[in-house]
Protein backbone atom coordinates (compact mmCIF):
# COMPACT_ATOMS: atom_id res chain seq x y z
CA UNK A 1 0.00 0.00 0.00
CA UNK A 2 2.48 2.46 1.23
CA UNK A 3 5.03 1.43 -1.78
CA UNK A 4 1.89 2.16 -4.56
CA UNK A 5 1.72 5.69 -2.90
CA UNK A 6 5.55 6.23 -2.76
CA UNK A 7 5.81 5.18 -6.33
CA UNK A 8 2.79 7.46 -7.31
CA UNK A 9 4.23 10.04 -5.61
CA UNK A 10 7.76 9.86 -6.85
CA UNK A 11 6.20 9.72 -10.45
CA UNK A 12 3.53 12.93 -9.82
CA UNK A 13 7.29 15.20 -8.85
CA UNK A 14 9.01 13.46 -11.42
CA UNK A 15 7.08 15.30 -13.83
CA UNK A 16 6.60 18.20 -12.27
CA UNK A 17 10.87 18.46 -12.36
CA UNK A 18 10.94 17.86 -15.77
CA UNK A 19 8.03 20.25 -16.52
CA UNK A 20 9.89 23.01 -14.34
CA UNK A 21 13.55 22.00 -15.20
CA UNK A 22 11.75 22.72 -19.62
CA UNK A 23 10.43 25.78 -18.28
CA UNK A 24 13.46 27.18 -16.81
CA UNK A 25 15.74 26.46 -19.53
CA UNK A 26 13.01 28.66 -21.95
CA UNK A 27 13.20 31.66 -19.35
CA UNK A 28 17.23 31.38 -19.41
CA UNK A 29 17.58 31.84 -23.20
CA UNK A 30 15.93 35.62 -23.16
CA UNK A 31 19.00 36.56 -20.45
CA UNK A 32 21.74 34.66 -21.90
CA UNK A 33 21.51 35.91 -25.81
CA UNK A 34 21.00 39.71 -24.14
CA UNK A 35 24.23 38.93 -22.76
CA UNK A 36 25.57 37.70 -25.85
CA UNK A 37 26.64 34.56 -23.72
CA UNK A 38 26.90 32.13 -27.32
CA UNK A 39 28.24 29.30 -25.56
CA UNK A 40 25.28 29.25 -22.82
CA UNK A 41 23.07 29.66 -25.44
CA UNK A 42 24.04 26.98 -27.52
CA UNK A 43 24.59 24.65 -24.55
CA UNK A 44 20.65 24.87 -24.44
CA UNK A 45 20.51 22.71 -27.81
CA UNK A 46 21.66 19.23 -28.11
CA UNK A 47 24.46 19.01 -30.33
CA UNK A 48 23.14 18.57 -33.47
CA UNK A 49 19.76 20.82 -32.31
CA UNK A 50 18.04 22.96 -34.92
CA UNK A 51 16.68 26.84 -34.71
CA UNK A 52 14.79 27.45 -37.67
CA UNK A 53 13.94 31.41 -36.89
CA UNK A 54 12.05 32.97 -40.02
CA UNK A 55 14.71 33.86 -42.79
CA UNK A 56 17.30 32.01 -40.67
CA UNK A 57 18.15 27.88 -40.19
CA UNK A 58 21.02 27.31 -37.68
CA UNK A 59 21.94 23.70 -37.35
CA UNK A 60 23.90 22.49 -34.85
CA UNK A 61 25.77 24.61 -31.50
CA UNK A 62 28.00 26.29 -33.79
CA UNK A 63 25.64 27.59 -35.61
CA UNK A 64 23.60 28.83 -32.87
CA UNK A 65 26.79 30.51 -31.44
CA UNK A 66 27.66 32.20 -34.18
CA UNK A 67 24.18 33.80 -34.33
CA UNK A 68 24.89 34.77 -31.30
CA UNK A 69 28.49 36.29 -32.49
CA UNK A 70 26.98 37.74 -35.56
CA UNK A 71 27.44 41.41 -36.63
CA UNK A 72 24.00 41.46 -36.41
CA UNK A 73 23.47 40.37 -32.88
CA UNK A 74 26.15 42.17 -31.53
CA UNK A 75 24.62 45.67 -32.59
CA UNK A 76 20.96 44.70 -31.33
CA UNK A 77 23.10 44.05 -27.89
CA UNK A 78 24.80 47.87 -28.52
CA UNK A 79 21.65 49.13 -28.94
CA UNK A 80 20.29 47.76 -25.81
CA UNK A 81 17.20 44.81 -26.45
CA UNK A 82 15.43 42.64 -24.66
CA UNK A 83 14.36 38.75 -25.53
CA UNK A 84 11.20 38.69 -23.68
CA UNK A 85 9.94 35.48 -23.78
CA UNK A 86 6.55 34.32 -21.72
CA UNK A 87 5.38 31.70 -19.62
CA UNK A 88 5.92 28.04 -21.60
CA UNK A 89 3.45 25.58 -21.67
CA UNK A 90 5.27 21.76 -21.70
CA UNK A 91 3.39 18.69 -22.85
CA UNK A 92 6.31 15.78 -21.67
CA UNK A 93 5.87 12.79 -23.64
CA UNK A 94 8.41 10.15 -21.43
CA UNK A 95 11.71 11.50 -22.52
CA UNK A 96 10.49 13.73 -25.25
CA UNK A 97 8.73 17.08 -24.90
CA UNK A 98 6.93 19.96 -26.45
CA UNK A 99 6.53 23.51 -25.77
CA UNK A 100 5.04 26.50 -26.61
CA UNK A 101 5.75 30.49 -25.83
CA UNK A 102 5.06 33.91 -26.87
CA UNK A 103 8.00 35.92 -27.67
CA UNK A 104 8.87 39.81 -28.12
CA UNK A 105 11.69 41.53 -28.91
CA UNK A 106 12.01 45.47 -27.61
CA UNK A 107 15.02 47.32 -29.40
CA UNK A 108 15.89 50.65 -27.61
CA UNK A 109 15.48 53.78 -29.91
CA UNK A 110 15.36 57.83 -29.25
CA UNK A 111 13.02 57.44 -26.41
CA UNK A 112 12.26 54.20 -24.79
CA UNK A 113 12.17 50.86 -27.02
CA UNK A 114 10.34 49.92 -29.94
CA UNK A 115 9.04 46.21 -30.35
CA UNK A 116 10.53 45.10 -33.02
CA UNK A 117 9.11 41.57 -33.49
CA UNK A 118 6.24 39.22 -32.20
CA UNK A 119 6.68 35.97 -32.59
CA UNK A 120 5.72 32.46 -31.99
CA UNK A 121 8.25 29.82 -30.58
CA UNK A 122 7.64 26.05 -30.96
CA UNK A 123 10.65 23.85 -28.91
CA UNK A 124 10.84 20.14 -29.08
CA UNK A 125 12.92 18.62 -26.46
CA UNK A 126 14.34 15.68 -25.45
CA UNK A 127 15.94 13.79 -22.17
CA UNK A 128 19.70 13.66 -22.51
CA UNK A 129 21.53 10.65 -21.24
CA UNK A 130 24.49 12.72 -19.42
CA UNK A 131 23.79 14.61 -17.27
CA UNK A 132 20.66 13.17 -15.76
CA UNK A 133 17.94 15.12 -15.91
CA UNK A 134 19.13 17.70 -18.55
CA UNK A 135 16.99 18.75 -21.16
CA UNK A 136 17.74 19.83 -24.26
CA UNK A 137 16.27 21.31 -27.23
CA UNK A 138 16.47 19.35 -30.46
CA UNK A 139 14.49 21.58 -32.93
CA UNK A 140 13.26 25.29 -32.05
CA UNK A 141 10.79 27.12 -34.51
CA UNK A 142 10.09 30.86 -34.44
CA UNK A 143 7.91 32.81 -36.35
CA UNK A 144 7.17 35.90 -36.98
CA UNK A 145 3.02 36.29 -35.77
CA UNK A 146 1.95 37.99 -39.25
CA UNK A 147 -1.51 36.58 -39.96
CA UNK A 148 0.52 33.65 -41.73
CA UNK A 149 -1.02 30.13 -41.24
CA UNK A 150 2.71 29.10 -40.48
CA UNK A 151 2.69 30.79 -37.28
CA UNK A 152 -0.69 30.12 -36.43
CA UNK A 153 -0.39 26.01 -37.20
CA UNK A 154 2.41 26.44 -34.67
CA UNK A 155 0.71 27.90 -31.57
CA UNK A 156 -1.88 24.90 -32.03
CA UNK A 157 1.00 22.15 -32.43
CA UNK A 158 2.86 23.13 -29.30
CA UNK A 159 -0.33 23.21 -27.44
CA UNK A 160 -1.50 20.38 -28.30
CA UNK A 161 1.97 18.98 -27.51
CA UNK A 162 2.49 17.74 -31.26
CA UNK A 163 5.42 16.44 -31.86
CA UNK A 164 6.97 18.02 -35.94
CA UNK B 1 3.97 8.61 11.27
CA UNK B 2 5.10 7.16 8.05
CA UNK B 3 1.10 7.30 7.35
CA UNK B 4 1.34 11.47 8.20
CA UNK B 5 4.47 11.81 6.38
CA UNK B 6 2.98 10.21 2.81
CA UNK B 7 -0.33 12.54 3.63
CA UNK B 8 1.51 15.52 4.39
CA UNK B 9 3.27 14.60 0.73
CA UNK B 10 0.09 14.35 -1.07
CA UNK B 11 -1.35 17.23 0.09
CA UNK B 12 1.39 19.38 -0.88
CA UNK B 13 1.83 17.51 -4.07
CA UNK B 14 -1.56 17.94 -4.96
CA UNK B 15 -1.70 22.17 -4.45
CA UNK B 16 1.38 22.42 -6.83
CA UNK B 17 -0.33 20.46 -9.33
CA UNK B 18 -3.38 22.56 -8.49
CA UNK B 19 -1.76 25.97 -8.76
CA UNK B 20 0.33 24.60 -12.00
CA UNK B 21 -2.71 23.95 -14.05
CA UNK B 22 -4.30 26.80 -13.43
CA UNK B 23 -1.00 28.90 -14.49
CA UNK B 24 -0.80 26.29 -17.85
CA UNK B 25 -4.57 27.18 -18.51
CA UNK B 26 -4.15 30.89 -18.31
CA UNK B 27 0.21 30.37 -20.23
CA UNK B 28 -2.78 28.55 -23.41
CA UNK B 29 -4.91 31.51 -23.40
CA UNK B 30 -2.85 33.76 -25.59
CA UNK B 31 -1.42 30.97 -28.27
CA UNK B 32 -4.96 29.91 -28.96
CA UNK B 33 -6.38 33.45 -29.42
CA UNK B 34 -3.62 34.04 -31.45
CA UNK B 35 -4.33 30.85 -33.48
CA UNK B 36 -7.76 31.39 -33.89
CA UNK B 37 -9.01 28.46 -31.98
CA UNK B 38 -12.48 29.41 -31.40
CA UNK B 39 -13.17 26.49 -29.75
CA UNK B 40 -10.25 25.93 -27.41
CA UNK B 41 -10.83 29.26 -26.36
CA UNK B 42 -14.20 28.98 -25.12
CA UNK B 43 -12.99 25.00 -23.42
CA UNK B 44 -11.30 27.42 -20.52
CA UNK B 45 -13.94 28.58 -19.35
CA UNK B 46 -17.26 26.65 -17.23
CA UNK B 47 -20.30 26.22 -20.18
CA UNK B 48 -22.01 29.44 -18.29
CA UNK B 49 -18.47 31.42 -17.43
CA UNK B 50 -18.37 35.37 -17.94
CA UNK B 51 -15.84 37.40 -19.72
CA UNK B 52 -15.50 40.51 -19.17
CA UNK B 53 -13.58 43.02 -20.73
CA UNK B 54 -13.69 46.57 -20.49
CA UNK B 55 -16.67 47.42 -23.21
CA UNK B 56 -17.90 43.47 -23.76
CA UNK B 57 -19.54 41.29 -21.33
CA UNK B 58 -19.16 37.79 -23.04
CA UNK B 59 -21.22 35.06 -21.14
CA UNK B 60 -21.04 31.22 -21.85
CA UNK B 61 -18.71 29.92 -23.96
CA UNK B 62 -20.89 30.52 -27.24
CA UNK B 63 -20.27 34.16 -26.83
CA UNK B 64 -16.78 33.58 -25.81
CA UNK B 65 -16.56 31.31 -28.95
CA UNK B 66 -18.16 34.14 -31.68
CA UNK B 67 -15.50 36.68 -30.00
CA UNK B 68 -12.87 34.96 -31.68
CA UNK B 69 -14.43 34.43 -34.66
CA UNK B 70 -15.66 37.76 -34.83
CA UNK B 71 -14.67 40.51 -37.34
CA UNK B 72 -12.58 42.44 -34.93
CA UNK B 73 -10.67 39.70 -33.73
CA UNK B 74 -9.71 37.98 -37.23
CA UNK B 75 -8.67 41.28 -38.72
CA UNK B 76 -6.32 41.16 -35.90
CA UNK B 77 -5.02 38.00 -36.61
CA UNK B 78 -4.92 38.61 -40.13
CA UNK B 79 -2.62 41.47 -39.68
CA UNK B 80 -0.60 39.75 -36.99
CA UNK B 81 -1.27 40.01 -33.08
CA UNK B 82 0.51 38.52 -29.90
CA UNK B 83 -1.96 38.64 -27.01
CA UNK B 84 1.16 38.05 -24.54
CA UNK B 85 -0.04 37.18 -20.78
CA UNK B 86 2.38 37.11 -17.29
CA UNK B 87 3.19 34.78 -15.30
CA UNK B 88 0.31 34.58 -13.03
CA UNK B 89 -0.31 34.62 -9.17
CA UNK B 90 -2.57 31.75 -8.58
CA UNK B 91 -4.32 31.37 -4.86
CA UNK B 92 -6.17 27.96 -4.40
CA UNK B 93 -8.92 27.94 -1.82
CA UNK B 94 -10.16 24.31 -2.16
CA UNK B 95 -11.92 23.58 -5.35
CA UNK B 96 -11.96 27.48 -6.12
CA UNK B 97 -9.55 29.78 -6.94
CA UNK B 98 -8.17 32.65 -8.29
CA UNK B 99 -5.30 34.37 -10.27
CA UNK B 100 -4.27 37.49 -11.68
CA UNK B 101 -1.91 38.42 -14.30
CA UNK B 102 -0.69 41.23 -16.74
CA UNK B 103 -1.52 41.35 -20.17
CA UNK B 104 0.28 43.42 -23.12
CA UNK B 105 -1.06 43.32 -26.77
CA UNK B 106 1.12 43.27 -29.79
CA UNK B 107 -0.37 44.33 -33.29
CA UNK B 108 1.80 44.37 -36.04
CA UNK B 109 2.64 47.83 -37.77
CA UNK B 110 4.26 49.25 -40.86
CA UNK B 111 7.54 49.07 -38.82
CA UNK B 112 7.47 46.25 -36.10
CA UNK B 113 4.57 46.09 -33.46
CA UNK B 114 2.75 48.59 -31.89
CA UNK B 115 1.40 48.31 -28.51
CA UNK B 116 -2.05 48.51 -28.70
CA UNK B 117 -2.95 47.83 -24.88
CA UNK B 118 -1.78 46.75 -21.42
CA UNK B 119 -4.01 45.44 -19.11
CA UNK B 120 -4.57 43.74 -15.85
CA UNK B 121 -6.66 40.37 -15.89
CA UNK B 122 -8.48 38.52 -12.94
CA UNK B 123 -9.49 35.40 -13.01
CA UNK B 124 -11.86 33.38 -10.81
CA UNK B 125 -11.59 29.18 -11.67
CA UNK B 126 -13.42 26.25 -10.42
CA UNK B 127 -12.51 22.81 -10.08
CA UNK B 128 -14.60 21.00 -12.62
CA UNK B 129 -16.38 17.48 -11.51
CA UNK B 130 -15.17 15.63 -15.01
CA UNK B 131 -12.60 15.20 -15.87
CA UNK B 132 -10.78 14.88 -12.96
CA UNK B 133 -8.13 17.65 -12.11
CA UNK B 134 -9.50 20.14 -14.30
CA UNK B 135 -10.17 23.53 -13.98
CA UNK B 136 -12.02 25.73 -15.29
CA UNK B 137 -12.70 30.29 -15.63
CA UNK B 138 -16.05 31.18 -13.32
CA UNK B 139 -15.10 34.51 -14.59
CA UNK B 140 -12.23 36.89 -16.28
CA UNK B 141 -12.13 40.15 -15.74
CA UNK B 142 -9.74 42.32 -17.96
CA UNK B 143 -9.22 45.94 -17.63
CA UNK B 144 -7.39 48.33 -19.56
CA UNK B 145 -4.42 50.08 -17.21
CA UNK B 146 -5.12 53.45 -17.19
CA UNK B 147 -4.84 55.01 -14.22
CA UNK B 148 -8.89 54.02 -13.00
CA UNK B 149 -9.76 52.39 -10.17
CA UNK B 150 -11.38 49.69 -11.19
CA UNK B 151 -7.70 48.10 -12.64
CA UNK B 152 -6.33 48.53 -9.46
CA UNK B 153 -8.97 47.18 -7.64
CA UNK B 154 -8.66 44.07 -10.00
CA UNK B 155 -4.94 44.04 -9.45
CA UNK B 156 -5.20 43.70 -5.66
CA UNK B 157 -7.92 41.55 -5.46
CA UNK B 158 -5.95 39.04 -7.57
CA UNK B 159 -3.04 39.16 -5.64
CA UNK B 160 -5.01 39.09 -2.35
CA UNK B 161 -6.89 35.50 -3.80
CA UNK B 162 -10.34 37.53 -3.45
CA UNK B 163 -12.96 35.92 -4.77
CA UNK B 164 -15.76 38.44 -5.77
CA UNK C 1 13.85 1.98 2.60
CA UNK C 2 10.97 3.63 2.90
CA UNK C 3 12.38 6.47 5.35
CA UNK C 4 14.97 7.10 2.74
CA UNK C 5 12.45 7.42 -0.02
CA UNK C 6 10.08 9.77 2.28
CA UNK C 7 12.83 11.71 2.98
CA UNK C 8 14.29 12.34 -0.68
CA UNK C 9 10.72 13.37 -1.42
CA UNK C 10 10.39 16.32 1.69
CA UNK C 11 13.49 17.51 0.19
CA UNK C 12 12.40 17.62 -3.49
CA UNK C 13 9.20 19.11 -2.88
CA UNK C 14 10.70 21.66 -0.49
CA UNK C 15 13.28 22.82 -3.39
CA UNK C 16 10.16 22.94 -5.98
CA UNK C 17 7.97 24.77 -3.01
CA UNK C 18 10.89 27.22 -2.30
CA UNK C 19 11.64 28.29 -5.74
CA UNK C 20 7.74 28.66 -6.66
CA UNK C 21 7.62 30.80 -3.71
CA UNK C 22 10.14 33.28 -5.22
CA UNK C 23 8.33 32.87 -8.49
CA UNK C 24 5.09 34.01 -6.77
CA UNK C 25 7.09 36.64 -4.99
CA UNK C 26 8.41 38.20 -7.95
CA UNK C 27 4.76 38.09 -10.04
CA UNK C 28 3.40 39.97 -7.00
CA UNK C 29 5.94 43.07 -8.03
CA UNK C 30 3.88 44.06 -11.10
CA UNK C 31 0.54 44.39 -10.22
CA UNK C 32 1.38 45.33 -6.75
CA UNK C 33 3.20 48.66 -7.82
CA UNK C 34 0.38 48.97 -10.55
CA UNK C 35 -1.73 49.02 -7.87
CA UNK C 36 0.40 51.74 -6.14
CA UNK C 37 0.54 49.44 -2.76
CA UNK C 38 3.02 51.00 -1.53
CA UNK C 39 2.90 48.61 2.22
CA UNK C 40 2.46 45.02 0.01
CA UNK C 41 5.60 46.50 -2.31
CA UNK C 42 7.62 47.34 0.34
CA UNK C 43 6.63 43.87 2.42
CA UNK C 44 8.55 41.77 -0.71
CA UNK C 45 11.83 43.10 1.08
CA UNK C 46 13.26 42.31 4.08
CA UNK C 47 13.18 45.03 6.86
CA UNK C 48 16.92 46.38 5.82
CA UNK C 49 16.72 45.57 1.57
CA UNK C 50 17.97 47.37 -1.08
CA UNK C 51 16.23 48.17 -4.04
CA UNK C 52 18.97 49.52 -6.78
CA UNK C 53 17.39 51.12 -10.25
CA UNK C 54 19.44 52.79 -12.32
CA UNK C 55 19.87 56.39 -10.86
CA UNK C 56 17.92 55.30 -7.55
CA UNK C 57 19.16 53.99 -4.29
CA UNK C 58 16.61 52.41 -2.18
CA UNK C 59 17.54 51.26 1.21
CA UNK C 60 14.95 49.76 3.92
CA UNK C 61 11.34 49.31 3.44
CA UNK C 62 10.16 53.25 3.85
CA UNK C 63 12.64 54.10 1.01
CA UNK C 64 10.82 51.60 -1.25
CA UNK C 65 7.13 52.41 -0.06
CA UNK C 66 8.36 56.37 -0.46
CA UNK C 67 9.16 55.36 -4.02
CA UNK C 68 5.94 53.79 -4.78
CA UNK C 69 3.79 56.94 -3.12
CA UNK C 70 6.34 59.56 -4.71
CA UNK C 71 4.90 62.15 -7.32
CA UNK C 72 6.52 59.97 -10.26
CA UNK C 73 5.32 56.78 -9.61
CA UNK C 74 1.74 58.14 -9.16
CA UNK C 75 1.74 60.04 -12.26
CA UNK C 76 2.43 56.82 -13.91
CA UNK C 77 0.16 55.23 -12.37
CA UNK C 78 -2.66 57.87 -13.10
CA UNK C 79 -1.76 57.50 -17.03
CA UNK C 80 -1.82 54.34 -17.09
CA UNK C 81 1.18 51.93 -16.79
CA UNK C 82 2.24 48.07 -16.61
CA UNK C 83 5.46 46.94 -14.75
CA UNK C 84 5.53 43.77 -16.71
CA UNK C 85 7.91 40.98 -15.51
CA UNK C 86 8.63 38.24 -16.98
CA UNK C 87 9.09 34.63 -15.76
CA UNK C 88 12.21 34.27 -13.18
CA UNK C 89 14.92 31.83 -13.42
CA UNK C 90 15.38 30.96 -9.89
CA UNK C 91 18.48 28.98 -8.20
CA UNK C 92 17.99 28.15 -4.48
CA UNK C 93 21.40 28.00 -1.73
CA UNK C 94 20.26 26.50 1.10
CA UNK C 95 18.20 29.76 2.62
CA UNK C 96 19.94 32.36 0.13
CA UNK C 97 18.47 32.20 -3.25
CA UNK C 98 19.20 34.33 -6.87
CA UNK C 99 16.71 34.73 -9.30
CA UNK C 100 17.16 37.13 -12.75
CA UNK C 101 14.30 37.86 -15.25
CA UNK C 102 13.53 40.88 -17.45
CA UNK C 103 11.05 43.35 -17.17
CA UNK C 104 9.05 46.54 -19.32
CA UNK C 105 7.45 49.02 -18.22
CA UNK C 106 4.58 50.28 -20.81
CA UNK C 107 3.14 53.76 -20.15
CA UNK C 108 -0.13 54.52 -22.12
CA UNK C 109 0.02 56.98 -24.46
CA UNK C 110 -2.57 58.82 -26.88
CA UNK C 111 -2.72 55.36 -28.65
CA UNK C 112 -1.63 52.67 -27.10
CA UNK C 113 1.25 52.40 -24.83
CA UNK C 114 4.57 53.04 -25.24
CA UNK C 115 7.62 51.20 -24.13
CA UNK C 116 9.62 53.51 -21.83
CA UNK C 117 12.08 50.92 -20.39
CA UNK C 118 13.67 47.33 -20.89
CA UNK C 119 15.37 45.80 -18.28
CA UNK C 120 17.49 43.18 -15.96
CA UNK C 121 16.24 42.38 -13.01
CA UNK C 122 18.52 40.11 -10.60
CA UNK C 123 17.29 39.32 -7.16
CA UNK C 124 19.05 38.46 -3.77
CA UNK C 125 16.37 36.40 -1.51
CA UNK C 126 16.53 35.05 1.75
CA UNK C 127 14.49 32.31 3.94
CA UNK C 128 13.01 34.93 6.45
CA UNK C 129 13.05 33.29 10.20
CA UNK C 130 9.54 34.51 10.35
CA UNK C 131 6.78 33.32 9.29
CA UNK C 132 8.27 29.99 8.20
CA UNK C 133 8.38 29.42 4.57
CA UNK C 134 8.70 33.12 3.74
CA UNK C 135 10.99 34.69 1.52
CA UNK C 136 11.93 38.31 1.12
CA UNK C 137 14.03 39.99 -1.28
CA UNK C 138 17.88 41.16 0.19
CA UNK C 139 18.69 43.11 -2.84
CA UNK C 140 17.42 43.99 -6.18
CA UNK C 141 18.91 45.28 -9.01
CA UNK C 142 17.51 46.77 -12.18
CA UNK C 143 18.85 48.12 -15.11
CA UNK C 144 18.05 49.05 -18.32
CA UNK C 145 19.09 47.11 -21.25
CA UNK C 146 21.31 49.66 -22.92
CA UNK C 147 24.07 47.98 -24.48
CA UNK C 148 25.97 48.83 -20.74
CA UNK C 149 28.30 45.35 -19.57
CA UNK C 150 26.52 46.46 -15.91
CA UNK C 151 23.15 45.08 -17.54
CA UNK C 152 24.79 42.22 -19.38
CA UNK C 153 26.75 40.86 -16.33
CA UNK C 154 23.66 41.40 -13.91
CA UNK C 155 21.74 38.71 -16.50
CA UNK C 156 25.05 36.38 -16.29
CA UNK C 157 25.36 36.68 -12.49
CA UNK C 158 21.31 35.83 -12.21
CA UNK C 159 21.72 32.91 -14.37
CA UNK C 160 24.50 31.30 -12.75
CA UNK C 161 22.79 32.19 -9.05
CA UNK C 162 25.82 33.83 -8.11
CA UNK C 163 25.37 36.01 -4.95
CA UNK C 164 26.63 39.62 -5.60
Amino acid sequence: MNEQRLADLEQRLQRIEDERAIERLIACYGPLVDAGDAESVAALWRADGVYDVDEWLMAGRADIAAMVRSRGHQELIDRGCVHFLGPAVVTVHGDEAVAVCDSTLLVRAETGYRVARGGANYFHLHRAPEPPGQWQIVKRITRRLDGSIDARSLLVDGIAGRIR
